[in-house]
């Protein structure tokens, strides 16, 4: 599976549907193309929630579903006109005749008419969906709004609700199904040939940009086009900048190399972490951080199953890594204390981990109600990472120098599964061994 | 009375706190002071659905309603704070203690504080209500959402249901409490002084602006100070022009005066239209048009009564107009045909009423569902105008030339009462005998 | 005169025409009407500059000067179209034949054909003119400067150079035509006529807003339908309150009354203040504080003439009303040195005068270069007020009482002669015998 | 040489700084960093304009110039602050201190500092020179000059004169100084390195985009992390859609493959494009229009000299290409005939070239006044691009089979030099010979 068959969209749409109320209009506008420079643009990305429910990768378009006072609905998909003079520059266009054979909407227009048809569709309906952070698309419905609104003395009435579709197209995406996990687990694949090259192919004095390059090229060799974010290629001290994307520097002897990369295929992400040695041969203590990190990474991912959550594993993770740090004299004190002074927050500065899926911190609450500690029930088909780590800065002159200048994160993909889960991330090498067998096979 | 006791701004607010659903907050800003030119300023005029909210009248002002899970509910007014500098220059201020003793609200804050209070008012409410017609507050609402928002993955819910409170506050303003009877009523009365004034002091020569400067003038000798609206005023052809507020010309002899005019009182408007000859004397043709146009006025205003509605109110305005025409010999056929046709459009050109209250075309809605006919029951408090007219215009070929240049319409404010009506406009002469002899006495 | 003649206006636009630089566009919009609620609208204001080039008073249009190369000038006038149906409802408009014909532009078109024209004339221009202070048509000229940049590869020029017209309009309007002037000095005699009737139907008991209606009926009944500013009408103690509108208070006996009150003529302000007593005779405190400003205001206006600045004007009067209060016991100390330190700045809280014309705060350049002191030297033309005034609050307890709660301004409208000045304002008594006279005679 | 040294941005400021009238101020604005999706962003590009006069590289910073009346000048760069515990998850930032050392500017205060400071800066300047493409932050400066007019009646001057800086920076950048042709040389020669591997790795059944992987992986392997635009690889008929950047189709036996690719280098791009045979012999048809484009592009290179344009090189290019469309019978006609009817841009669909630095399409006149073709006279130091072509749809079935579905582009980057010009693409293989030779080596 390299993509997902344009039927699932259709399911996608369907369950959206059924959330939506009877008598309303859900819009969904699809991502612009942005500028990089004068008129050169980025690599177009599509708007996750218009690709969740179309599958559809031009910009401009729009995706309007219609839910009447029966329940039955309508999807009608706005875009690009067909226009051979536009085509011969700027590249083909589905169109809408294939937008309804293909992509299996009710009905496609041009976007030239928007315009007109909008206002006829919001007539009457009780409320509108669309996602409230999209500021400059919300004004946009607030001028059609106005514009039925003038008919309202005529008998016309306008919505009155708002909804914001944000969340419940969070809630659909959160539970993937076996198309999506399939695709991740693809994308944890690819991502893997990838993290051994890195290893393989790591050297002192190589630039950290040319693992990057390497890390791409083994992407799109396997399929992904994209990362899924920007790489994270961080020797020694630059590990302990958590979003270090610079990856300007030159790899030094001795150094640990942190890699965050992971491949997006068909829109899909992973998001896979490894620290290794430059050289090949961990010190005495990178090795000993590198198995207090790897050995609470597996403590957390053992534990995960439906009806686990967030803060179980945070609370496991956290105690299992002050006492390391104890034991390792970097943290001083009762353990029992410290745990409850989260002292191990001095060095694990981040969250365990995040949802994953079309985004790489993937949309879909994590709480229930208001409790802010990530008490949400986990569910078969949710996908997370599970990312410990430990940073030592070099300027953090409270720790003993020896372990200053590391910083470490170790970070898999799970799936959520009927009894328990799945690690998707199969093929990135993890424990000091591996790593440094394969490192050593390379340079041979 | 001059004006509605403070209290009841507060049984206003409970009011709509009772239609607003648990774990909600409803925001209603006030009006800004508009730029006439350079630096001057129009007079100012609150916005409506907030003074009937408050009774506030300083611009700028926000007025917060919250109503929490258990359904509870606090009311908070943020103002301009008091400034002595400020104030010997631009006037007083009523600032936030007065805010809470006099006008009843729970808190009152200064117009400083809502940049940091009302995000965290919006943390975890399900629901916001506001006016949608205002576009730039609703773009300052989700710029609030889009800072509740940035705290999500920390455990705060962002409201995820915007309400258009529009249509609330419409229902609620479209049921007068006694109280605002009264105000209505004696902006009537007032009114109908200056009517009065109007027919006494016109004369041929006389510029239209002239009478408006006396209709004003007797407004505000009354304790009346603006007028709900525009006069109209408008001499002979003039009056054809259904919005003629030039009244820029002279009066000539043997012209009829339309005079649409009703002074605002306390924020709430009288909507009077008289029309009567300019010399005080109708002519055969006018009185004809007159005397058709005031039995219908009767006709209709003697049919209200709860559980009446406008489409009958109109059905027998427009049967009884098409009648009086054909027997004037101005419409040629067959009655029932004509009013099947709707012939009596073409003179008749627009509707027979519309709700009055704090606005001279007042909020409310005309319809049930979506009915397009105006058949919703009238009920007790409800008031409304009555206003048939006839319009034939100079141009108009079709029409034998006497009645050419012929525009009347006569306009009464009625209320809704459990058995019938009563018609505010009790001091407006309106029969001929009555016109003319008022005229006649004062140019003695 | 009771209008500019429509020529007078071409002369305006040449004058500016001259003002542009070659191969340049200048660019004037019209004012947009103005919600008062919901579907009424105060009364409509011309914008300012729009109104002195072109004399054309319906809102929407857009005023277009085009030089060319070789210095040659077109004007075009954009305007609402001819629209049988909308002028029904909504009053008559001159429309594009008579743009033409009467108000002299070279060409006019309906404002739906702005979109396509407005390129075309910006099209390989140097420099655009347009009022940096509209911040919507500032919005307005960069998107079509943005139409104009699309084409710049195949050779057409986008304008480089943006030039504020504002300051080169304001120029031209503070050298005032004789039309002009007699326009002033005939909104100067209605106003007069005004303030006199408002002495002689004032009395105790009566409120404020009262004596504002007496005045605007005077206006208007004299040919001013609108005031130039809003009228402050301010009783005792609200006098010290500068721009009190409010005029809500009941007259009271032995109080002053300040009123500050001028007409609007054809777009021409007057700008008179005049202060007396409720019961018709001053008291002694009132008749010692109110000489001395009057004879400030005289010693000021007998010193302009062309040359004299309003720096020097400062000078004098600041000095003047100084010894004054020394004199009177309410400034204590050596008058040179409470000269030096402003201490009349106590009571004498705002400046002496502005220049006046289509606005009341007329536009127009006070300063030589960044002088600060409004050094700028008085032409013939020039059109200004002189208002000296003495404030004391009934709060300020460091003035002994019997001076407490006395405000007087008095305010003339003066206009530079070749020679020295002429004093537009000639029929608002301010002499204490006169106004009590006058007063008196009201009474009888 | 692999980035500017620091000190030329300064000359480059300083040769602004020559070109702004005295008493004027400049502002720049960094580029933002653009949402890619969520919370997720595109690599950061800095604004060109921006980093020409700073080399600074980072978000939202401001260069602000400023030049006195006297003519002296001043510099200040706003920034993001250093800030540790943003810096620990977003990465390092270059701070104030080391803006003034490293950076060369007179002072650096944080972006927290510009709301207070901007408006003094603007404070009796007659001249604001900023770029007229940037709506938004043209739409700050006018909130800016707002305030400073607030001060206008105390004697402070706002800017009266907006200048647009886009043409300004212009023509700095039209003409490469040493260094800047230095960094587009080695740009070219890591591009040529990039098309070499893309012909050596190049087989049937490859997708479009691993061709794209091996450019971008080469580019980076060079130092250079970014292409300087989206590669275009396009197998066969895809060469028809000028900017093919879908790259999704496998590459087939007896295809044409046009790759259109070049890096940027310190923010310098390379724009080369090459076409050659998937299974690396050409076949005859191919051949002969191969060789028609590469002899058409020689022709024009070789004519490039100071005093040339490109209106010159159009003529010959196209005489040359219509004379060989016509011997190889795709044409049919009289050759001037032809020539004159422009048949040939039937064929050649583009332009033959455009300026090139910062830019892909880089910025700078091409025009003598509003000439519209192109007559603007070379000079010593620009960079430009020559690259012919031929595109015969598969669709085109006015041409003979065999023709159909061939395109072909062959592109280098010439310097004009004082005498003549430098191919700056001297490692990129062009000639039939050469490329069979390299691709069959390859494959051995
Ligand atoms: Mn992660
Ligand atoms: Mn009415
Ligand atoms: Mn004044
Ligand atoms: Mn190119």
């Amino acid at each position: 599976i390299s993509q997902l068959p344009l039927s699932d969209f259709g399911k996608h749409r369907n369950a959206l549907v059924a959330k939506m109320p009877n008598n309303s209009i859900a819009l969904f506008p699809a991502a612009k193309e942005l500028t990089r420079s004068n008129d050169t643009e980025y690599a177009f990305c599509q708007h996750k929630n218009f690709y969740y429910l179309t599958g559809f990768n031009e910009p401009d378009a729009l995706l309007v579903l219609l839910k009447n006072e029966q329940g039955n609905s309508e999807s009608i998909l706005f875009s690009l006109p067909k226009d051979p003079l536009h085509e011969i520059w700027q590249g083909r266009r589905i169109g809408q005749v294939k937008a309804v054979q293909e992509y299996g909407v009710d009905a496609s227009f041009s976007v030239a008419d928007i315009t007109t048809l909008l206002p006829s569709y919001l007539n009457n309906k009780d409320q509108v969906l669309f996602g409230f952070s999209d500021h400059d698309f919300a004004a946009q419905v607030f001028t059609w709004l106005k514009q039925v609104q003038s008919s309202v003395r005529q008998g016309i009435k306008a919505p009155q609700h708002l909804i914001d579709s944000d969340p419940l197209v969070a809630e659909l995406r959160l539970i993937k199904t076996d198309n999506e996990l399939a695709l991740i687990r693809q994308a944890n694949y690819i991502s893997g040939l990838a993290h051994q090259r890195a290893m393989q192919q790591c050297h002192v004095g190589k630039f950290e940009y040319h693992v990057e390059a390497d890390l791409l090229h083994e992407f799109a060799r396997n399929g992904a086009r994209h990362p899924a974010y920007a790489c994270i290629v961080a020797g020694g001290d630059n590990a302990n900048i958590l979003h270090y994307t610079a990856n300007s520097d030159t790899l030094k002897n001795n150094q640990l190399l942190l890699i965050d990369a992971g491949a997006e295929l068909a829109g899909y992400a992973a998001d896979i972490t490894r620290t290794f040695p430059v050289n090949g041969r961990f010190t005495a203590e990178q090795k000993a951080l590198y198995q207090l990190v790897l050995d609470a990474k597996k403590l957390a991912i053992n534990a995960i199953k439906p009806g686990m959550c967030f803060a179980k594993l945070n609370e496991l993770t956290n105690a299992f890594l002050t006492e390391g740090l104890v034991g390792l004299g970097i943290l001083q004190g009762e353990v029992t204390q410290l745990i409850q002074d989260k002292k191990i927050k001095d060095y694990f500065i981040h969250g365990l981990g995040h949802w994953l899926g079309l985004d790489v911190h993937d949309v879909g609450d994590y709480h229930i109600n208001t409790d802010r500690e990530q008490r949400r029930a986990f569910e078969p088909g949710m996908v997370m990472t599970i990312e410990p780590g430990l940073y030592i800065p070099l300027s953090d002159s409270s720790v003993a120098e020896k372990w200053r200048g590391i910083g470490i994160r170790i970070e898999d993909n799970i799936a959520v599964t009927a009894t328990g889960f799945e690690n998707l991330t199969v093929n990135s090498p993890e424990t000091i061994a591996d790593i440094e067998a394969l490192m050593l096979t390379a340079k041979a």
